[in-house]
């Protein structure tokens, strides 16, 4: 398995515009975040990079590609008939291939020098399979993520066999059906936002589709383990949503907290916290 | 004198992708930053308002503009030729009138409950003149600004007439000929980036442009405040630079921390500094 395809969704409601915002990377130059996105991709060995978008959006996604636009595949989603079916857009652009696949509305600070996606590829290219990023996360957090239940692989500190999984689980369903042994107690291993997939994945989205609206991944992924292997990473990476609210500033104080420009920043937000003007 | 015409500069170098940028306003709603500059216009009692764009930049400018495009004049720089040629672009729009003047890089955060700009307009209106926001600046900064030299007004805390102004003069310049007396040691009265001027603008800037390349306003407000009353009101306000480094962050903070969402904002800002995941 060598992963060369990636697939960002960001066709999504309240997706669309978070791409063609800006930000200062941890190195200090200005990107749009949908820069930063195929950074990430292209850092993991990424060749080629789908984009899931809205139609009429392509223009001013090119705009702000900067200098990866000839990597850029765009995949228009006609109807936005939610995140299953926006995967599986790409079915075309993927063909055989295992990809991996990131959310456009989600930004990704490894804590190490080795970047989220590197280090995600590098496992699932290793274990010959889809691997899934996930997180230990707060039981009281369960309604924002699918979950994973399994078992830790033995001998190994971060990766887990996936046996189930459940779409944004009620407390009660989380515990009898994905509660992990040996994770801290009220925690479960939640989605991170990205994922390397096989293309089995793409004939179990058909189906599901066919069957319901809004089709979520977690679905899909829970009948991909019943099939073939899957695993779970677990990783302890930071993950800002820029679609919360001040998703883009809290993102871009982590990049910069976690960057060259570490005591600028960390200068600047001292000196609004004091309410003085800054520069003057 | 009453102002119901604003123009808006958004044709600079550097300056045209600011204004489509997302930001959450004080009161804790999204809206670009367009929306956030139109609207402080808008408090100020501006009917019509005149943005100064580079030719292409219409239909993007537009998409951002929310409820208020009803209320937009697109006015084309052909070449970018300059802030004075910039604002000369706008005579057809502004006619006979004054109008009030924003730069489209920087907000503006006030202290109090009146807007900067409403505040600029009340006082143009009750003194029949145009008024020119200020504030009290360290001499480092000078590179950075057009400087007013002038007289305080006697009663007022806030008023001066306005004799010369220079645009980004070095210390020994200031010193002879902008120095303002009873200003604290070692500051000028620097250009807040909001005005309100007069349609005699208008003709000055047009012989200005014909003898020169990139006429700057410090020159043609110079000229007019020798053929009528130009006043400065001292602001100590809050005004960010959004082209600046971290500007956007900068400025999104700054408004958070001085909104509805204060408590929020802290909260984020201080489990950040502590390197802590948010919301996990």
């Amino acid at each position: 398995m060598n992963i060369k395809k990636a697939v960002i969704t960001i066709a999504g409601k309240g997706q669309r515009t978070l791409p063609l915002q800006t930000l200062i990377d941890r190195d200090g130059t200005e990107k749009s975040v949908l820069q930063i996105l195929i950074e990430e991709t292209l850092h993991a060995g990424i060749e080629e990079v789908g984009l899931v978008i809205r139609p009429g959006d392509q223009a001013a996604l090119l705009e702000v590609a900067g200098s990866h636009s000839g990597r850029l595949h765009f995949i228009e989603q006609p109807e936005p008939l939610g995140y299953g079916q926006a995967i599986l857009s790409a079915k075309p652009f993927v063909g055989e291939d295992a990809f991996l696949h990131l959310v456009g509305d989600h930004i990704y600070v490894s804590r190490s020098d080795i970047s989220c996606a590197q280090h995600l590829v590098k496992v699932a290219e290793k274990e010959q399979c889809a691997v899934s990023a996930v997180q230990a996360t707060r039981e009281s957090l369960l309604p924002y993520f699918g979950v994973v239940g399994g078992n830790r692989i033995k001998g190994s500190q971060e990766l887990y066999s996936v046996e189930t999984i459940l779409e944004k689980p009620t407390p009660t369903k989380a515990e009898q059906q994905v509660m992990i042994p040996g994770l801290r107690t009220g925690h479960y291993l939640c989605f991170f936002g990205m994922h390397v997939l096989t293309s089995t994945i793409m004939p179990i989205l058909e189906e599901l589709v066919k069957q319901e609206t809004a089709v979520s991944l977690s679905e899909a992924l829970n009948t991909l383990a019943q099939k073939e292997k899957v695993l779970a990473l677990e990783k302890n990476d930071w993950r800002y949503d820029l679609g919360a609210k001040y998703g883009l500033m809290t993102a871009q104080m982590a990049l910069a907290l976690n960057g060259n420009d570490r005591d600028l920043v960390l200068t600047q937000m001292v000196e609004l916290l004091a309410n003085r003007e800054i520069g003057a």
